[in-house]
């Protein structure tokens, strides 16, 4: 239900898929020149980078005179936004090399001043805070001052955002591994949590009267689940449907992250009941018939927002909203995606048949069956067959698989889900977004994604994050801090079945 | 033509008086007890202080766990919103006091990181970069996550520029001289700048169509040439006027700094000709009059946001408006007062009448009018009577005296604005900001405020900081840079007449 | 509770001044020139009427081509408006009477087309049809068409309400009374009707956020319960209070009828605690404490709307609007003044002084009461004393006079209100309003609007006029059809206790 | 360029088509059933109807009570409206044949007052005027004030603009032809003519930025040139393109008529280089380029506002706008479709045919290029040929046949327009359309339209009808009541040609 690039959208395909298609709108939009698309411009030679470095980023002022220098001109900004967009992706990395390095911290200062501090140990307070305050602006990189003249350009914070997505691409991509990118990287964050601080989104309910350049923007960023044609988007936004997005006063008409929610009778199990029910387009709502609210797709659009928290707080301020429209409303949930889930397993199979584990997977029953099934001899051959089931999702097209599949899948899934980690965290990015958020890891629903990306994914699984509204604090802080996971009795049951099993 | 609170509001009696409306206004918008106006709350005890600064203002999480801290709950914020605002005026101090000085920079961190900086000189670049940032992170005050917080909450923005009002006003009242208050107040104005960046801020133009919310605020704010009534009004958003402000999304419905502007033939050198000409009314705009835009007023609206630059930035974004909609036009000018003129005149003239030197204000030819027209005998007998004049703005109503002074308090006031200093820069604050601006000191007019504040305040005297787009970023920088002024040679003119008479 | 001009407005005094008031805000906005105010015009020669008239009042196409004549060059329908707006009063009244009178219906056809309709009795229902339709066609006074193309042009709608205010004025000042200006009344009533059917109105509900302009013109058309100032039209559009108008897509900016509403506990005796609650600004409206709707003022704003139904749709479109808000409300209720009630009880002392039959009026006890109060002796002097206490309001200022009094006034008013007719309907314009939306005349209020205004207008007294919901449209059928009065109990009991005491 | 349906919806296979996709967005937006699309309702006894029309359909009132007629309860007209809308289209027919037939005009009280009026030619003009206008009244049909109650329920004014559609379609498809049906058109006409008069109409300039709900419609209602993705979509309203439409308060979010201009550098002869031009999606608008306005597509959205002018002062009021837009812009033309010329001269070739007059068309050297070009022999076959060349669209593919038959088709075409009447008139409605506009029939233009369409409905040919803004008004008069064209020498030479090869 989530494709949050916060966290995965440079590590799987479809995060990779997802991202690019980001870029792309992103693209049409500002024009931008994206990182792999466009290379064909011509290269830049060095000095030219350095000329204008030196003539844009200006020096830090004195400690003394950093409240009387006046603003560069505004052409200043604007100069530098050009000649960045029209650079190759490899001018790119050169110039942000460059940027990162020789315009950053000066370190003398600091040490300088450093070394004043354990001096002062002895003194006055007062003199100690001076010092500090001291130190504290020495540690300010150069390009900062540039990066804030440019969020006054216009345009130009959208521009510091894609600014990002570079950086951050170039870090992933092992293009570059300099700690200056890394510092530049932090310096961008730390500006754009500033200005893109919650008290300064904007909450938009997007409806079918919401301007098309809007809608058009919702239905590009849908990549959970894929918005095909103008009938198909109007249902998302029509009758027992919300779509939220936060919007940002100095990025209009970009929704920054958006919420799909479907107001059901009870919580949903199946997507397809959801995003392909056609009864709805005319109907009125019948408020006896709003119980639930099911959040079924949650996309972030920025890629350079990465690690600004925006998805969480939007989730909360959604359950405000709705509390308000619908007083007597008490279920909140996600119906989320396993993304990753059906290569993980595979991965597993494969290890296993090294190993000579597959005892530790399915039961003998299941594997019998399994051979049964698929006419394969027991062994290697059953692991080969159910590999191969699971690779072209042909199981999902014989009753008898699914019957003997659905347990094993069921519980292999639950583990992946709760006792898989990274960090001491959830594996999965899904389930790690609304676990931080303070949801409970509620239900899994068989065949909740029958379409043949759900099957591909996560073998048709998906899984409800529920939001228990008086928790979420409790829990959110309990996962950060403990790592410890909050699930239902079904989740806690099947793991245990896994366990049992696997004899982990 | 300003009431810059950011530099004076809190000298001049005008200030005061300014400053006041100003904390009123925002009274009625936010119920926000002010700092002298109410101190009838029941004082709270110290304990229960100390107790609610120890619940919510949580400790700094570790530099690793620095991204996985859970945001408190928003009820966090709204309690210690609740609780400053039910606090004295008394209280207020004492709990800031606390909050400044028992939750800010933990000292121990930082110089432990400082010696291990010292100690990394040896080190690779990548460490030494590592450890500056954690020296930077170990720089942030405790509290300043709670502000942070706070500015998600609703109204949490607007309680932080009034609270950084109070801390303003805690200072220059040398209530508090504790280098923790003044570390608090940096604090917030860095976290305010960002969120007032530029780029953030919205120029609306205010007309009679806006809503009237806004209007009374824009009618409340004006403290140069007060409005009288909903006519005046009207007058100021009607033809051959405009009037903008810039706005903020987390501050609906607040206008933070306001221009008006007048649109003219020629660049004028009268006020009354501004907000007392009735005809225009009704009357259409013809453009063809239109060749001169005269900025005789700006405000800022919020104390708590001195230090964060606006005016400058909303009167260059409204140069550039008005150029596109009137794309012929050249001249932009201020028709601004000169507050301080006359006390400034009235201190001078008490010190020459003490140092017997009152040969360096007025020649003897210009004395023996002022002893003939007031009946007294030379000397300290003409200075006092010329103190009297002065004070009373009796001279105003004899034409002949007008004609004896108008020489004379010409080159004085030319004096004032351009010879006399506070720190290098020009005393006069009005002066002093337009001159950042880039603008040049252009000319003096001779009863150019002929209201009976006008002419107590500056001897009716008003000048033109006229703006000449082409140099402002240059006059700018050498201002603020070398401290030079630059002037037109009627100001100068007159500079030099002073300087000769007074032989300085 | 009502200043309808529908029905009063040329009247009384109240009205005149209202009429006026309403004009002088039209001629600010329009700049039209009002009726009385401005005569010092040149006036116009006939000829040059005549020939304008001639020009710009196209002759009535045939019957054959009436969809094939293009329409005139909107210049002519501009110049026409100009040429109306220049002329001084009594011009008008030539150039309407003109215009009425040589270009209205053209007699000859239709009595030819009545004797062919006559004729064709003998002929088929077809043809009957067809001599009908021109029948119908030919009742179309020429200037009819002009009419239409004048509200095509921008602020023709405008100029069209304005221009039947002045045929009205016209009429009812008796300045003429041929049966053609009053077919142009007709006429514009007609096609006034249609262009403010209620489906084109828009319901808007008037805040402190509506656009100043908007606000202006609901502070001057208040005429029953004048606005101060700015704070107390703040608080009729704040909390505990609700503004509706309609508005009209040819006259944007302009309040057409204007609704003020009290949330209250319980439904008002007193207007005094509605204008003049200080307390209620700022606070917070407990849904709790709203019980009831009073509507306290009712107010149509253009002249020229006369006869057409727009206060009647506007309190019912109220009424849903609130239910919707306000779900568990059920108590709609006026507080209204009586305007006349004085004047009519001045009128009918004078004539049972003349007639000697003071005794109808009061009872012995009571005169005893006034005698002694005003150490009058018995009879016309008594007469005379509760005359002049009553032209004076001093009686207010006894309370033993206040206690005497009461009675008497309560049922002398109850008649007025319930007893008095004008043409079988109700005498008091607001009663007669009240009791065509179906209301109930529900209950006198002793000191219901203690201002001197109220004391002079109707000695204090107020009244509600009560809407239950399930019966105001059979009382409303019955009101207008039968004449009958709803009234409550209490009404209906101090009727009849004035009948008892009067012998009638 | 035009489906205006005003004219031809109904008559032409296109208009036929058009109509249908009109209703079947009405039917999406209001869930009303349309004619042909849904009869599988259940049949109402015809007792149903008599009940409910006797219930609903109050008498008139009497002359006297006219103005004291209460309104009836608005639940009258809403169950009026749910019953129709529940009707079969065999109930329909029947409802409103017992509607116009049963609650029309009283023809009994028609003749008796024009009996009336025939004696008082006798009497004085009051008395005159005073029959005249009863009889005006007794004209009303029973039926029109239910009509007016019901325009004041919501969504009460689309239901009769559909309703009218109805009735058309009934008229129309002959399905009835009472004399009473004809007025029940024409009353719904008149009211709606004066609810939809130009000053009540709002332009609305559609972008990008418009709502969705409006931009589908705008996709919907577009049949000149349809509109196949959000790519098209997004062009016609993008850079260098307008879209404006007319809208109406009372049926909002709903376009009444479109009209869709190019911004070019000359008069556009080709329709595919506007509809198809890729390159101006994210171009920004020079101004130097844009010299002219082509109107490209003009659609009618309401098959019930037929006879009610919208289109003309839709082109008038849009016109405006460019001009203060673009102040230098100075060509205003049309590039239109020429829907019925293949069809017409199909008739034509095949009446030749048969009298052998096949010289009249072709010149015998284009004849013989024609036999030659199809292999056919002289006379008979080479009509047959020329006949299945033009109904396949097969000679487009020879460049041969382009050539040869290039002059022949432009007289002929050019004769089409110019010179087949119906009524007088110009038979082609577009051409009507625009003539009765005042526009100028300015060009002709080979290959102007080369889709299949294009090719199918006019052998590719387009036309100017030109602007020319001080001759509109004249030349419109001119044609509507000369029923003269104003034409170009290009056209006025085809048609010269024409005449004199076919000896007419």
């Amino acid at each position: 239900m989530i494709s949050h690039p916060v966290i995965w959208a440079f590590r799987t395909s479809v995060g990779c898929w997802r991202h690019r298609s980001v870029l792309k709108a992103a693209l049409q939009a500002t024009e931008i020149s994206g990182w792999r698309c466009f290379s064909s411009t011509i290269r830049v030679g060095v000095a030219g980078m350095e000329e204008i470095l030196a003539r844009v980023v200006a020096p830090l002022p004195t400690y003394e005179t950093r409240d009387k220098s006046p603003p560069p001109p505004e052409s200043n900004s604007v100069e530098f936004m050009h000649f960045y967009k029209s650079l190759s992706k490899e001018d790119k990395l050169d110039f942000l090399t460059k940027l990162s390095q020789d315009f950053g911290v000066e370190h003398k200062s600091v040490s300088e001043l450093a070394g004043k501090l354990l001096d002062n140990q002895l003194r006055d307070l007062s003199t100690i805070l001076q010092v500090e305050d001291r130190l504290r602006y020495s540690l300010t990189p150069r390009y900062k001052q540039l990066l804030g003249h440019i969020s006054r350009v216009e345009n130009g914070v959208k521009f510091l955002v894609d600014l990002r997505a570079d950086v951050l691409e170039i870090l992933s991509s092992k293009a570059s591994d300099s700690p200056h990118m890394r510092d530049l990287s932090g310096t961008l964050k730390s500006l754009l949590s500033e200005w893109f601080s919650v008290g300064l989104l904007r909450l938009e309910r997007i409806t079918w009267q919401s301007p098309c350049e809007v809608l058009q923007k919702i239905s590009q960023y849908e990549a959970v689940h894929p918005i095909r044609n103008w009938t198909d988007l109007k249902r998302r936004v029509g009758p027992y449907r919300r779509c939220y997005a936060f919007t940002h006063a100095a990025m209009p008409g970009e929704p920054l992250v958006v919420l799909h929610v479907a107001l059901t009778e009870d919580i949903s199990d199946n997507i397809q009941g959801i995003v392909r029910e056609f009864a709805t387009l005319d109907s009125e709502e019948d408020v006896n018939k709003v119980n639930a609210a099911v959040f079924y797709s949650i996309s972030s659009t920025q890629a350079g927002l990465q690690g600004v928290e925006l998805g969480n707080y939007l989730i909360k301020r959604v359950v405000r909203e709705l509390q308000s429209e619908f007083p007597h409303m008490t279920q909140f949930s996600s119906l989320s995606p396993i993304p990753g889930f059906s290569s993980w397993l595979q991965g597993l199979l494969s290890q296993c048949r090294k190993e000579g584990r597959s005892a530790d997977l399915l039961s003998g029953h299941e594997w019998k069956e399994v051979e049964q099934a698929t006419d394969s001899s027991p062994g290697t051959a059953a692991v080969d067959a159910l590999r191969k089931l699971i690779g072209t999702s042909e199981w999902m097209h014989s009753e008898r698989l699914c019957r003997v599949l659905e347990p094993a899948l069921m519980r292999l899934c639950a583990w992946y889900l709760y006792g898989e980690k990274r960090r001491g965290y959830a594996l999965n990015p899904v389930a790690n977004f609304h676990l931080q958020n303070g949801a409970t890891m509620w239900r899994l629903n068989w065949l909740g994604d029958s379409s043949p990306r759900g099957v591909a994914n996560s073998c048709g699984i998906m899984v409800n994050y529920r939001y228990f509204l008086k928790d979420t604090s409790k829990n959110g802080a309990l996962y950060l801090q403990s790592k410890a996971i909050t699930a239902s009795e079904q989740v806690l049951g099947l793991v245990s079945q896994f366990q049992k099993n696997s004899k982990l």
